[in-house]
């Protein structure tokens, strides 16, 4: 299997890209091709000591990157010789497996529908991450790839989140929530009384209900179901309290002597909670409803997190998913 | 000033209303009428042994109770008898200055807006609770009263917002931000992008632009501004996931001997950031735009949060920003 990776995507990028794809290329049996600036990927390589390593890597040349403060869609047009849209391309044309990039996650939307191109029946693809719940993680879909949805949109988020989290995550018989103001199954706006209703009639889905955004870091459902605006204000929301909070208690262990003291007694532990709060050990998000497999790395992913998320996006690759999720949209 | 209480709303009503609202009389040098069965609140503080305080309350009395199951709209309806719909006619009546209540938020918007009656121009009451950041507090408006929004709707859920930070919470010149998917003005739904226009067109606020989720938690803004769904969903968000949190760290420093030791260590400054987090400290939420002050109690408050509250509602009911709302809408 070979992974074509956006070698200037991301904040850390190419130094951390490149490390983490040396990683993955040792430890995951997956080939690798890199795309980007050839001259700099090499020199890079050198010094980081991992020369050797990169040439057994395939180079995708281009000149051009796509950064975060791009417009999405510039990746099918000013951006088009970017290493984003130059992987997406390659995909596209059969030269990798599948692709995965640490870069601006609004481009690779784009790129996912335009240029990889949605499953036939698909209505949208969605940007879908993992999440720490108490015990384990659960899926968000859509975090934020569509601002605007309709209800049919929502029940596709779910059928995708249920294969995803069933084939890659290992998770049986994911429980599918709708995100909603209320648990009662006339709650919420039009979009959600719409999608309540079709997403009841599916037989496929285990569909549990309405989910309340407070049981979410419990453990209210395995996948939670959400228009894209909301589902990325959760997202980012998420990621704000717990960082806030990590913050204020580090502040509190790092003040003074005596907490010091404590704080030390108590370190293999907190930093094991820390890990498993830390939403970059689960490396990023599939964007699924393409005809193959993309994967948003974290933005600011270093290299061990970058490996995490080529595990996935080989998992997800090996999965067979995109064949379900054809048959689930019915259309084939 | 005479606040009307319900005292028969929350999770732990009357006992713990009761209790509260002695406290607010004997230190907040307010008057109290509480709405409710008169034997069962009279017998209640005879066992909690304040029977004389209650002897220096008004009793409004009434034989039913309106609890978190019933439908919002039964406030008017089937529940008119209730403690909370006896207490907001009351207010409406011109009994008492403001009211207060622990009970089921929807219905209580319900009443505002049907029962005490909205200030002229004003197109929706909001719900809008305040919420702590890593230094102080934040509001959030709406927090869930109008799930579907029109844009000059969230320009008023600012505008009252930014009248209440300032008047009652003494924040100076608010900072008001639109919660957005993203920080550029062209970012978001059509909602979004038509309230950034009206917003920016407001001479008397001091809006900042839009504001990430993620930033919320830090120093993102004074006042969010949100339509009904998503703030909903953001305000049960924050909760659970603060819950989840300070519960895993709780878990922690609780397992095993030396943990239990480094926690004793840390004890005073974790109880002071506990206390921080916890929004029950802030005693609840006002509901603005109605004619007269009306303020949302905890749900789960003990006596010293409806202390709290009723601190708040007399702020509330003392700062004159009802004048200020109406002036602020242009229709007075």
């Amino acid at each position: 299997m070979k992974i074509i990776v956006d070698g200037f995507g991301g904040d850390n990028a190419p130094g951390e890209i490149l490390l983490g794809c040396v990683q993955a290329m040792d430890e995951l049996g997956v080939d690798i091709a890199l795309t980007g600036d050839k001259a700099r990927l090499e020199a890079e390589a050198k010094e980081l000591g991992v020369a050797e390593q990169l040439g057994k890597m395939e180079i995708i040349p281009c000149g051009g990157m796509l950064t975060m403060e791009d417009e999405p869609t510039s990746v099918i047009k000013e951006k088009a010789d970017s290493s984003m849209a130059v992987g997406l391309r390659a995909l596209a044309e059969g030269r990798g497996d599948a692709f995965a990039s640490a870069g601006n996650s609004g481009a690779m939307v784009v790129g996912a529908t335009t240029i990889v191109k949605r499953i036939r029946g698909v209505k949208r693809v969605t940007f879908a991450p993992i999440l720490p719940k108490s015990q384990g993680f659960f899926m968000l879909s859509d975090g934020g790839a569509n601002v605007d949805c309709r209800p049919e949109m929502l029940v596709q988020f779910g059928l995708m989140g249920s294969v995803y989290m069933e084939k890659v995550m290992g998770v049986k018989n994911p429980r599918i929530g709708l995100c909603n103001v209320g648990s009662e199954s006339h709650k919420g706006d039009d979009l959600r009384k719409q999608a309540y209703a079709l997403l009841s009639e599916c037989k496929d889905l285990n569909f549990t209900g309405n989910v309340e955004a407070r049981d979410l870091p419990y453990d209210g459902c395995d996948v939670a179901v959400a228009d894209g605006f909301t589902g990325n204000m959760m997202l980012k929301l998420y990621e704000g309290v717990a960082l806030a909070l990590m913050d204020q208690i580090k502040g509190v262990l790092t003040s003074g002597l005596k907490n010091k003291l404590a704080a030390a007694m108590v370190y293999k532990d907190m930093k094991q909670l820390k890990k498993h709060m830390d939403y970059n050990e689960y490396g990023g998000a599939p964007i699924m409803g393409a005809q193959k497999p993309v994967f948003k790395i974290h933005g600011s992913a270093k290299a061990s997190t970058v490996k995490n998320a080529l595990r996935l996006t080989r998992d997800y690759t090996q999965s067979g998913i995109i064949e379900d999720i054809a048959r689930a949209v019915g259309k084939k």
